[in-house]
């Protein structure tokens, strides 16, 4: 049961949750796991990654360098809807009786399947069976199957395939983590109804962007007695009428084809032609790739837990939607939702680095590049946002954006975290000590560190000799706006030096590229200079009584938010911010990411102090926590805490955890899942070009293994009580290092566990 | 000149400034000084204190605790607009030639008047004379009175008077000062045309509001030849024909009647017989009482200057809008713009108690009892808030409000601003000390203390035995959300202590009135005891190495912005308040005012050393600021100083030093001038149950004269270059000390200036 997901009841409740849970996606299109009959509740939604519409930003008082423009992304024409009628009742499970029902995603697949027997209010009984894929060969492509029996009798059906571009995003005025209006954001261009095809071409009215998608229709079996067309302004649809008998049944597949638009493009031809090849070459021919696709993606990344089916099912599931809701083309992210909701209006956060990245760095590198080469095809964008914020130079990434522009609204939990700057840096190096692709350093990663390196030095200022950072937010939302957050200071401290690295490593070894990227940007040798200095010399807080790393200067100053009593979480919900800000109490990890993130750098010791002391004031408030919570608890052998912690992260979404589920997954808690295990458990840490393993098993387990990607090698770690087991899967000899004993690891290395 | 505002030539360029400075009102009606016969440019505007729309304050983000409503003063229906056509051109004094032109206001009587000498572009020459008042007689009422006399031939002339109820809110969505939408915010309920009179009633769409205006037409002189009415939804008019011969004049009178309406008032009837009133009674009847208002204010209040005749015009110009802006009825309150303009939306902020109230409170305490009855008017409003802002218990007065409840929308620079309460606390303080009016405490006072001092044992805490209070923002907007505020901790230190006294107080002298308010409040000895303990053991941050007192906590670590260098001021409309919050830099005076408040606890050298430190590092980019330094710079004997912000302050709107006079006059900058002269040049201080005077004469100035009302007694006090004299001019002989030589001043008392 641990490849799939499993539903075998319909449960109203569930079901805007589950329309998460269900949700298909390949990372250009996705889909949420919405009926295809419909249903009264729920919000459907279909969404092209890095497709958007443009809104106002409204402000009570709009100050200097607010962003005026918003980018939500749009719901797009849904395909999967369907009307079905039984001697014209309308099939809705709300309705009749359900007999039978299960839904089962298969992740080794990617395919849903939903099988239902239902009566109709007037007796009929009939057998449905529902299957859909979004397409990994064709990312523009999704398939949907439907197979119909009567199984107690005649019955008149009609199958209604809609095409439906009248759809509208989700909103919520009151909840700060979605969009707060909703309007119509499309012009349609075209809306066409051609034999079994329908198309619709639209065009959002401020952004301008246009996609268009092309429906096909092919009846595999059935008595076709009718057919009929509806349209509309902004949707169409097809009825097909079948009568059948006892037993007989109806076999549909619907292929759509989505696609963006564009100047000279002629989308229809386009889509018509792509969507007759789709037709073509059929359900099973794109069925086919898509089960090699998956095969490959567990190949590279299986983790197996003997012990705990539900957490290895939660551990799987959180990887595939990571996989799924990723932009794999270099101009295209991943939401912090991903491709399953409309939370957070669908926009790019640190989520990517910090979370996501170290996932597809240590087991797909190819999908890690395209994801900083976003960065770099948004460096420009971000060279502008550094001007609007009074800096003379440099890049200052956006904290939320799709297009590259930043659109947060509330910038003391917003721009304010400037640290999206240095975390963006420290993933190019995290990427680079684990592929040492010099190629990512010389065409993009550079002058992002460069540019993002400049910032600091125009934002920070050197004071009795020490360089500090003053007015900006860490990670931590409850604390806002104060000077030298610890994670700041030390990220900056880190990505700083690494420019350095890289400075001296193109001039060295690159010297042609490097003369001409820093004639392009101007970059002064003294700059540099700045950076060692700035680098060696960051002030970073510590409280000499507590003998604790102090989040930022006035942080342990502030009085303590009584956890124990508090029943109000979130926090956000229930609290102005200004009495957050009044105490310590921490949304998050945010000392404590530092201490994970730059590991190499801390003694156990010193995170055994911050770890007891923070976790104390912290509530996890953001889904980004726990995983980090658990993975720290591993370092300084606090095992139950790091399973516990573990445990919370992992099923985080199945068992709707922070209740918002509906909104969309949470996708850097998912890739969390996947850190814990192998950064946490398996204590896994890359640095001084060497890889580190100190796996420890919890209790509850038997056994559990991972797969890590080291420069090109595929380095398989399996671990139970008595023994653990390294295998080079894949790749020429390696060096690793167990508990600090070097092993030059050729095919296989079993060593006993302690 | 200087109790005239005479304007000697029109440019258009000044007309929306002037629009301003030429504004009339009683506290309760306001017009802006727009010309009667309209013009293509400026913002004509007539205003209703307290007579507000609300509307819904958009957040990209919105958390709990933010005001979703604002409230903005609107514009109500304009009665001032005439259109005159001279042969059927219109009379427009951008067309034609101007030959002649004076607009003079008169600050003894409040009447403004105009009059122009005209060549058409017919080459008619007329000669045109306006006058108009708002009554201090009926505080609804306008008088309009227009002579027209051809000069060079016959002519016809067609005098409209329109009623305009189609009028809108002035907005500008990039500047955070003005509001940020406009919309028709009426509907009309009644619009009629009777005889020769017009009249509208209408509501405000969202809070419901009403009022009416009716409008009466007198012709004193004049051949009418015909009438004629029109009429649309929401205004109407009438127009008068005449036929005028050489020489030959018209005279007409036009009195508007403003009120308020509600449920099962006969608004009409009412408005009717208010007007017919103001009819018979006549122009010149309200005059003499206006005169004579004038005559009483002045003879409280005037003050003198010999030997700067412009300053002298600039002091009486700002005391003369004060009065007019000011409401005086305990339900209403005094904008910052007053009834002139539309900035910051017509909202009520601390000026009204900072600055404000200590000028009536030493000329006109009545006026500052009903401003403090304001206070208490809104008090539940205030507790409301305070549990919003998750207070326990306790009174939270809302930042800018018009009815009472907060709608600042930038809550850093808004809500944050808690000082609002020690402020108002502070103010009933200065008022009761000045007047001993124990009914004041007794009625309002004692629960306003109360319930304010219990927030503040909400919002701090105690930390090795001393009081803190974090997370807030002080007077200073460029400097946000910080802990231990000096001007915030002293301001609340000194109020706790106030309250324990009127807790004790009550409790001796008024036990029944006592024992009713602590039971109503529920109000324990412990709470008592604990304001005690936190008065006493308030934390005041002190920076031993520079050996200054320090803005706050974190102030003095940051950078120091280099404003020899600057350019763009306001800065606020040229950085991103993050990079404002970086730096020490101030927008307004921060702890120099608490040292202006509260002069009797700090010594001079300390007051010197802070002055000089904070000096060189505010912008005044806030009209709040200049008045302080100069009260500031004349304790501590920087007499050039004190001298140069004086003027800085005197003129700010009659020669629109902020730029931006045309959205309203700024009336605590106002108010602040009477303070820089009374409390900085005259030394003046009321504490210990004494009121001293340390008077100076800045170089410039001959000799100057001011008067404060104490304790029922009005005392004059002039100082030459020679002597100073003091004169009781009111009142039983009262105790005065004079650079702390102690004086029974009996009747008057004349010393060498040293």
């Amino acid at each position: 049961m641990n490849w799939n997901i499993l539903e075998k009841n319909y449960n109203k409740d569930d079901y805007i949750k589950n329309e998460t849970i269900f949700a298909l996606a390949n990372g250009f299109l996705g889909i949420r796991g919405s009926f295809d009959e419909g249903n009264i509740i729920g919000h459907d939604g279909t969404y092209i990654n890095g497709f958007y519409e443009l809104n106002d930003i409204k402000y009570g008082e709009k100050f200097k360098g607010y962003p005026s423009q918003g980018q939500t992304m749009v719901n797009v024409a849904n395909t999967k809807r369907v009307n079905i009628f039984f001697d014209d009742e309308k099939f809705d499970l709300n309705t009749g009786e359900i007999i039978e029902y299960e839904r089962n995603l298969d992740m080794r697949e990617g395919i849903l399947k939903r099988e239902i027997k239902w009566r109709s209010s007037q007796g009929k009984i009939i057998r449905l069976i529902f299957e859909r894929f979004v397409s990994f060969k064709e990312k523009g492509l999704i398939f949907y199957k439907y197979n119909i029996i009567p199984l107690n009798g005649s019955v008149k059906v009609s199958f209604e395939s809609i095409l439906d571009g009248g759809i509208r995003n989700y909103s919520n005025p009151d909840d700060p983590r979605v969009a707060s209006t909703s309007e119509t954001v499309f012009e349609t261009i075209e809306n066409k109804t051609l034999d079994d095809d329908l198309y619709i071409y639209q065009r959002t009215k401020r952004s301008k962007k246009e996609y268009g998608v092309y429906l096909k229709h092919r009846i595999l079996k059935g008595d076709l007695t009718r057919k009929r067309y509806y349209s509309k302004d902004d949707s169409s649809s097809i009825i097909f009428d079948f009568n059948l008998r006892r037993n007989e049944s109806v076999s549909i597949i619907r292929n759509a084809f989505y696609s963006l638009g564009g100047l000279n493009f002629k989308l229809f031809e386009y889509l018509k032609e792509k969507s007759e090849e789709a037709y073509e070459n059929g359900y099973d021919y794109y069925l086919d790739y898509q089960k090699k696709y998956y095969s490959d993606f567990w190949n590279n990344c299986n983790v197996e837990i003997e012990g705990d089916d539900k957490l290895l099912q939660g551990i799987r599931f959180n990887m595939f939607h990571i996989l799924n809701s990723t932009g794999k083309d270099g101009i295209t992210n991943i939401a912090a939702k991903g491709l399953t909701g409309e939370g957070y209006e669908g926009h790019y956060f640190w989520d990517t680095e910090t979370y996501i990245l170290p996932f597809f760095i240590y087991t797909n590198p190819e999908i890690a590049k395209k994801l900083i080469e976003f960065r770099y095809n948004t460096l420009d964008k971000a060279k502008e946002r550094a001007l609007q914020m009074n800096h003379k130079k440099g890049a200052l990434y956006p904290w939320r954006t799709i297009n590259g522009y930043e659109c947060s609204s509330y910038f003391p939990a917003g721009t304010a975290q400037y640290h999206i700057n240095c975390d963006i840096a420290i993933s190019i190096k995290r990427y680079f000590e684990s592929t040492n692709d010099e190629n990512l350093l010389v065409k993009f990663g550079a002058e992002i560190l460069f540019e993002t390196s400049r910032l600091w030095m125009d934002t920070g200022f050197f004071i009795d000799g020490e360089f500090r950072i003053n007015g900006v937010t860490g990670p931590d939302e409850y604390t806002a706006i104060i000077n030298n957050n610890y994670y700041t200071n030390i990220m900056v401290s880190e990505s700083l030096k690494f420019s350095v690295y890289v400075y001296n490593f193109l001039k060295k070894n690159y010297n042609k590229e490097f003369i001409k990227l820093i004639n392009k940007i101007d970059l002064m040798e003294e700059e540099v200079e700045e950076w060692i200095n700035a680098s060696e010399n960051m002030f970073l807080p510590y409280d000499k009584k507590l003998q604790i790393n102090a989040q930022d200067d006035s942080f342990l100053s502030k009085p303590v938010w009584d956890l124990e009593k508090e029943k109000n979480f979130p926090l956000l919900l229930h609290y102005h911010p200004l009495v957050l800000y009044r105490y310590q109490v921490c949304k998050q990890a945010d000392l404590i990411l530092a201490e994970v993130l730059l590991n190499y750098k801390f003694d156990k010791k010193q995170i055994k102090k911050d770890y007891d002391y923070y976790e104390k004031i912290t509530t996890h408030d953001s889904s980004l926590s726990t995983c980090i919570f658990s993975i720290a608890a591993n370092y300084i052998g606090y095992l139950e805490k790091a399973y516990n912690y573990f445990m919370m992260t992992a099923r985080t979404d199945l068992d709707n955890h922070h209740g918002n589920t509906k909104d969309g997954i949470h996708a850097a808690n998912m890739a969390g899942t996947w850190l814990g295990l192998t950064m946490g458990f398996g204590g896994m840490k890359v640095y001084n070009d060497n890889i580190y393993f100190e796996p420890k098993v919890p209790k509850a387990w038997k056994k559990y293994s991972f797969k890590i990607l080291y420069k090109s090698r595929r380095i398989k770690v399996e671990v139970d009580k008595q023994y653990i087991k390294y295998s080079l899967e894949k790749g020429d000899p390696v060096n690793i290092y167990h508990f600090n004993k070097h092993i030059l690891l050729q095919s296989s290395y079993k060593l006993k566990n302690r």
